[in-house]
């Protein structure tokens, strides 16, 4: 197993400046490379405390690039629906540059109706969009002289610059939350996975996996390949008490922000989003000691949380996780101390860096 | 007088790797930060290599904050017509945050069909567009729950996340190549100016600043404030004519490149373009030893440029003066030898930080 550090702001300027957080999240960062952390990876999300204050990823990411040395640099997710695809490829190749090849571009389809409506973007246009835009965006980076003649977008014959740092371009996953058919469709063109195990159970997940790693497969793409990434509210103190109770206080914290946020969906309807109406009434209903028990929050001792990572390894495989210390309503020591603790008595015994399960 | 550092790459991968590109200038940065100067700033051009290393110029002024303490971080410029306006203020507010008020916003029409052309804006609305976007970036950036309804973009009510750091919004500058109606409009909205006087004569640039000044103090705005910048290619030695020489070979390169760049002007005409199409003319027929003796290149002895600026600041005013000292042609260390020694023996004669002429 890999891991890694996630970025998920649940907070407006009421609970805490965007300067401050920006500062812990870098301080938290530098401190994950010095640790032997695997990545830093953070969100795209507009206008509300859930996610707002991440709306554009390469920015946060390109100050995290200065402030460290090895730690991969992951967008988890960009939205291409929401930018240009010369654009999102162009800034991109210029992290990729920047960081040395040290980029990993997680793409995502977004999903809250009021993004889609600030940005014009008609939400069941959402999976060709996401198609279309990935696919622009890996033969800008890929191909010379491309002409684009897609359905949304027409361009070219353009040479992106600059050209990625890595070859043939920096590795590609896509975020999947509920829809299997996103997992084979990432598994078939041989791209990574976003997963949120926390939404969904854990047979669900598990039916993901399987139908993505038999479309990679399938498509004959490395099965060693393919890195696996699932987020992870974390929580962790000598005192497992004490650290349970953070848990709780992000986790609600978490929910909260995420009912505001999708509350819109209780006026909209998307055949693209089959499910998504249900996302409030399933996040309001969410019950945090039972999200514990089944190993969607990782909170307790470095003991407690081994044990958990040790039944996550066993039932999705040797994966890749990122923890989420700082969402907003932990303090900036309570962050440091998770990672702290994890880096010195959870990570040398799951670290594995060894080749995912197939 | 202030003094920063402008980045205007006009090089490929044919020249030199992106990586090395992008390391040197933010090697080039901190020292700037060390040394005293005012401010960096980078151009927003794709594909060719008149700029193309510079697509999006807040992934580049991030990773430079993260790499210094004082600078003003200068976009020179962002297009607002080739990003959402949404996204567009979003990035520039988490800059904003992350440099806890460095930034300063410099926004551009551009100009360059090809641009247009894959961005599939038509040229035609390229000031209607100007236009909307910056004031919708503006008020994005001063107010909550705003509704927007442009002809270009609708959207709202929404409240941007995160608030810009500076109140109510960082400065504003707006870019002008010959357009001496665009100087004015940006001296009646209170914005600063981004000029390029290597492209027009000194009594065009002393009008363009005439009518900025004018319209500023008709409008009420303070006419103290409101910076203008101007870049100019430079290159400093102790020796006069090694230095002379240097600047002749940026100049040609940066000649060349621009040159390939409009070439497509020779097939495009444009009511909102009048004569660029002679651009292309100008540019091929331009001569470095009349550019050098017209102060449009500072190039020379510490001595020498000191007496050009002198002779820049008695025809323009306290202007705010970019180098540009890496372009693509110069080698790391002549690039940081023309910073030291401006440093050295330039800037304390100069550096003013006076107000502006009004
Ligand atoms: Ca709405
Ligand atoms: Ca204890
Ligand atoms: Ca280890
Ligand atoms: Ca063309
Ligand atoms: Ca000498
Ligand atoms: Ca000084």
């Amino acid at each position: 197993m890999r891991f890694g550090i996630n970025f998920f702001p649940t907070l407006g300027p009421a609970d805490r400046s965007a300067a401050q957080y920006y500062d812990e999240c870098l301080r938290l960062t530098e401190l994950a490379d010095e640790l032997g952390y695997h990545h830093v990876k953070t969100v795209e999300h507009y206008f509300f405390p859930y996610g707002g204050y991440s709306p554009d990823p390469v920015t946060f990411l390109a100050a995290a690039s200065a402030r460290t040395r090895r730690l991969r640099l992951v967008t988890g997710a960009v939205i291409p629906a929401f930018t240009h695809p010369v654009k999102l490829a162009a800034k991109l190749a210029m992290l990729d540059n920047i960081s040395r090849g040290r980029l990993d571009v997680g793409f995502g389809r977004a999903f809250l109706p009021d993004e889609f409506e600030a940005f014009q973007v008609p939400i069941d246009e959402s999976r060709d969009r996401f198609d279309e835009n990935v696919e622009a965006i890996r033969r800008l980076w890929s191909e010379e002289d491309l002409l684009w003649r897609g359905r949304f977008h027409q361009f070219g014959p353009v040479t992106l610059l600059p050209r990625p740092y890595q070859e043939p371009h920096p590795p590609i996953l896509v975020a999947a939350a509920f829809t299997p058919a996103s997992c084979e469709r990432a598994g078939r063109n041989g791209y990574g996975l976003l997963l949120v195990p926390s939404i969904s159970s854990r047979e669900r997940v598990q039916e993901m996996l399987r139908l993505y790693r038999a479309a990679r497969a399938e498509a004959g793409h490395d099965p060693q390949k393919g890195q696996i990434h699932m987020s992870y509210l974390a929580a962790i103190a000598e005192d497992g008490a004490q650290a349970r109770r953070a848990g709780q206080e992000q986790s609600e914290h978490y929910s909260a922000r995420l009912v505001d946020a999708v509350a819109s969906w209780g006026r909209t309807r998307s055949d693209a989003y089959a499910g998504y109406e249900r996302l409030v009434e399933q996040v309001r209903k969410t019950d945090y000691w039972q999200q514990l028990a089944e190993n969607k929050v990782l909170a307790g001792t470095p003991d407690e949380v081994a044990g958990q990572l040790e039944a996550i390894r066993e039932w999705f495989g040797d994966v890749t996780v990122s923890l989420q210390v700082n969402s907003g309503t932990t303090s900036y020591e309570e962050a440091e101390r998770s990672l702290r603790l994890f880096a010195d008595h959870v990570l040398p015994r799951l670290d594995t860096t060894a080749p995912a399960h197939a």
